[in-house]
């Protein structure tokens, strides 16, 4: 039975990773922390997780394995190194990979922990940093359904919205879709905005008449404020969402699916990134329209142009 | 003062103007009614109205004026024309159109209006049909303050979220920041569906994990599950929608505006009306995706494909 009292390796305390490794410990879990950069598991460390020197250390003798990491590349390397988690974790042991990563990938992981006698899950997030700190995550997830049963209530700490959607890579296709819907809604946002500015509305006042209705989403609710107020800090990091919006492309393209929308928003947000905005939050890509209409913006986060 | 009892013509009894002007006899106030098909009003007439045969004729002696009908071309007609309402109203009518209609005539009938002694404020509404049932309707409203101060009792007979927005126009470019919002949107609603179903996705668990979140929205809550089920009704009409388009596109050009994001949409909205589609609720979008991987697919709604 995996509950409190349960040992878990928390492989990943960026911003959201220690939000969600503090959430378990003050459920009662038992955490064996690893992270890149070690000053920023101190604060887990000191409330009373194990530091471990490598993502395998903190994999052994673990019940569950949870990874949030940066990029596919990374995930690859967590898991699949020699010394990874997969060669260290002991039979039995359940690896939730909440990285948003690529579906082929996570498939990949679910074959090789098979091989080790290890289940694997990819259960990827939405909800940014807000919602690790709330605990109001949403996670999709895939792999096992044995296995999603037996983690579900740890799950649960993180997030009220837990789904299991169906077979390895089942959470990362989640996500993508999740990511799509925001690539299209985020262009709408800037769009929405710059026309009124453009035509002289006052962009508030617009708000408060179309943030209610049928054009209202989170992204209008909690961008466009931010937005105007030239708060461009992450939140969800552009170059973050353009690798979501690459592995969404490319799965697109391998079973002929044309999404131009999703194309439109990624040369957008290329371009954006070109122009120095990768360490922006998404919403930045307000600044991109104005730029547009501005010779040699630049749009990095170092000055104070917004 | 401009309450119960009132006179009020009302001009356009279509399915959101029967239903609108059905919430104002029901508050109390006395309606003199035209529509260019009398039939849509006979139930007004029953429940007290005055039928009227023009909409001259249903703007003489009344204290307000409004009018909701199809297209630019029919607001134009309406008020303009000889004989119609302002040649027709008394001075110090008050005279609101809620169409969805271009700023730039928003702006003309303002000072037309004025060199007759009344004054016209542009207040379309976002909310569709059920809004207008509901009396839901969110109401963004341009032209004079006073005027405004005037009918917002009876506006918010309509719909709780009546916002001034500023001069003449000003409702109507914020309808236009409204559509554009949505535009995207809807593209988006289609594409994480899309690939959702390609990936091999239950599309209805994808929406159990997304709807909620940062992807989030208006549309994907009330407009994905009528996809998945087929239902293409209109709601809110193809071709009207491609008409507010257009409208934004216009004015957005005249600004030197790029909205690239809208472009995609209208694009494709146009498609979907040469195949067939303009009948149908503006979430037919779904159906050219599907049509796009299947040759000679006709969207139309005479037949029962979807």
């Amino acid at each position: 039975m995996i509950g409190p009292g349960s040992v878990v390796g928390f492989v990943g305390t960026g911003v959201m990773g220690a939000a969600m490794a503090g959430h378990l410990l003050d459920a009662g879990y038992s955490l064996r922390v690893h992270n890149r950069t070690a000053s920023k598991a101190a604060g887990l460390v000191e409330r009373g997780a194990v530091w471990c020197p490598s993502p395998g250390a903190a994999a052994m003798g673990a019940d569950v394995v949870i990874t949030i990491v940066g990029y596919p590349a990374d995930v690859e390397d967590v898991y699949l190194s020699p010394c990874g988690i997969i060669e260290s974790c002991s039979p039995g042991t359940i690896l939730i990979d909440m990285t948003t990563s690529t579906p082929s990938l996570a498939m990949r992981i679910a074959r090789e922990a098979l091989e080790h006698d290890v289940v694997a899950l990819d259960a990827p997030v939405s909800g940014g940093d807000v919602g690790a700190i709330n605990a109001k995550l949403t996670i999709m997830v895939g792999g096992e359904r044995e296995a999603f049963d037996a983690v579900e209530p740890l799950l649960r700490v993180l997030g009220p919205n837990v789904v299991f959607q169906g077979a390895p890579g089942a959470g990362q296709h989640t996500k993508m879709a999740n990511q799509i819907a925001i690539a299209n809604n985020i262009v709408g946002v800037c769009e929405a905005l710059v026309y009124a500015e453009s035509a002289g509305l006052d962009p508030r006042l617009m708000l408060l008449s179309i943030c209610a209705g049928s054009a209202g989403s989170w992204q209008l609710t909690n961008y466009a404020p931010r937005m105007l107020e030239g708060d461009f800090a992450p939140g969800f990091y552009v170059k973050h969402f353009i690798k979501d919006m690459r592995i969404a492309k490319a799965e697109a393209e391998l079973r002929h699916t044309i999404l131009p929308g999703l194309d439109l928003a990624l040369e957008m947000f290329e371009e954006l990134s070109r122009r120095g905005g990768d360490d922006r939050g998404i919403h930045a890509l307000y600044l991109l329209y104005k730029a547009r209409s501005v010779p040699a913006y630049y749009i990095g986060a170092d000055d104070d142009e917004a």
